[in-house]
């Protein structure tokens, strides 16, 4: 385990990406508490919502609303999501979002079309006008994510040459319209990974472009997740998505029920138990996802919260 | 990963661990039928029951029952669980339970006392009288079962030296009263282990018994249960207990709500994606999780038997 990273960054995307399947429609006031809470417990970077229909994606409709009743902490990113150039503007013209220069391509083709209605080929296509989107804005397009990178429910499992070839496909791409790939995150969209393929997949990545960050994005939708999360520690990535509570789910899986996102109490205890620091305050981390349940009214998949965390025999442990 | 197993062996342990903690109490018929299903799944070893005081838990009254209308499958070993001669004595005159061997012991003292009314220098002091008990029934005391191996709610962290020193004293005594240790399973009981720990007690008890062979009893109380069986196996470990569903959890650790054992799903999923033969089929155990579920009304944290099996991905894979 020698390559165990000291410190671990985790963004918290329980706020969009948990909130976005809800059939409960939760409130301004009550995003609101649940991101002030996580960004009191420590977390440095927060999914604040996303910039999307409002018909397709009711649960996210006052994403405007909710940034702009921010009270933005300092060191804290709050980041937006989007999907077209309309809702970039969006999150640009609201003034309060920190916008940053994020890519995305899936490796199925399949889901691509679903979630994106594009295909590989056309949203490899559209990227130079994202990349001059961003550059009219001031900022980088300096990050990929990588959809659907270790399986799919429509196409089966994926190969790492798949993940490698369409990697390859992005920067290419990206370098000839003078954009740089710093960070690369690898989501494992519909939870199929497993230990032993993240070791794979980030290995051959790592081969390629050793020094490209990685970053990982689970689902815990078949129960590897904080092993999958541990096995990319073990690799040294040192950047993980995660939501409280394990608040999420893919919409596109077919799997009502399943499991949702990796847990971030769940994550962050794994870690500071195996000494890696988090920066963040696991028991205040907690009270957060506990308002997302009693706010949701359903009893979310989280284990600390149920468990107990182990914080009082830490005292005085360091 | 070079160290893992090419086969994992998993003793399902849902019908006595998991049923033992739920408060609607499950028929003979409900738990002849579980125990069938998880059988024709393909696994090896179920512990079916316990031979306990049907007063303190009555649950588990009926034992000899369920033994008795039991239709054992060739090659499957069915355990029964005691804590005093007399119910060694009834798993003993039932005649169908497969009886085993097995000493137990706690790391913490006060787990000891509350979960068996002695402490731990009671406990050793009495292992002469077990093993002897078992030499008349014709069964070689070889396997040690030890608690609270990685910590414990009520005396904190556990140093791996102090399972170590455990150990050696519980040897010692066997080796006087001409018993040999063969099969050593350390138990997180309360779910406080993580990865790191995991290999640290495993490489301090192989670097002191290398021929013992190791198994691992996890509870996921706090979402590292499966994490924690992949580092194990990291070091080579091919033996766990398991529960389908996630059945299970300590009675005694204070956290009503809290996740019970590993999910026998969810290892078994992980073990076959990671190319490690269980010989278990998934989708019937997925079943049989299915049935634990309906059969006792509520929600199990098992995760594959919600997001789904990949089988059908794996047709003509081999």
């Amino acid at each position: 385990m020698s390559d165990l990273p000291r410190q671990v960054h985790v963004m918290e995307v329980g706020p969009r990406d948990g909130l976005q399947i809800e059939s409960r429609i939760v409130s301004v006031a009550d995003r609101l508490r649940m991101i002030e809470m996580i960004a009191r417990a420590g977390v440095k970077e927060i999914e604040v919502g996303s910039f999307v229909n409002p018909r397709a994606v009711p649960q996210m409709a006052d994403t405007d609303a909710v940034f702009a009743a921010l009270d933005k902490r300092r060191g804290v990113a709050y980041r937006g999501l989007w999907l077209n150039p309309r809702g970039l503007d969006r999150a640009l013209a609201n003034g309060k979002v920190d916008v940053d220069g994020k890519l995305t391509l899936s490796v199925s083709e399949t889901f691509a079309r679903r979630n994106t209605n594009r295909g590989i080929d056309d949203t490899l296509a559209e990227m130079p006008a994202w990349i001059a989107r961003y550059r009219d804005a001031g900022i980088a397009a300096s990050s990929l994510v990588v959809m659907t990178a270790f399986g799919c429910n429509f196409e089966g499992p994926v190969r790492p040459e798949a993940v490698v070839g369409l990697v390859a496909r992005a920067i290419a791409v990206m370098a000839e319209h003078g954009a740089r790939l710093e960070q690369l995150s690898l989501a494992d969209t519909m939870g199929w990974a497993h230990p032993v393929q993240i070791k794979r997949v980030i290995s051959q990545v790592r081969d390629r472009w050793p020094d490209v960050e990685l970053k990982l994005h689970l689902h815990d939708t078949r129960g590897c997740a904080v092993a999958n999360a541990v096995a990319a520690m073990e690799c040294g990535v040192k950047s993980f998505d995660a939501s409280v509570g394990g608040l999420g789910g893919c919409p596109f899986a077919g799997h009502k029920g399943a499991a949702g996102n990796i847990c971030t109490e769940d994550l962050v205890f794994a870690c500071e138990e195996m000494g890696i620091e988090t920066g963040i305050d696991l028991d205040a981390l907690v009270e957060a996802a506990k308002f997302a349940e009693g706010v949701l009214g359903r009893e979310l998949p989280g284990k600390v919260m149920k468990g107990g965390t182990l914080t009082q025999w830490r005292v005085g442990h360091a």
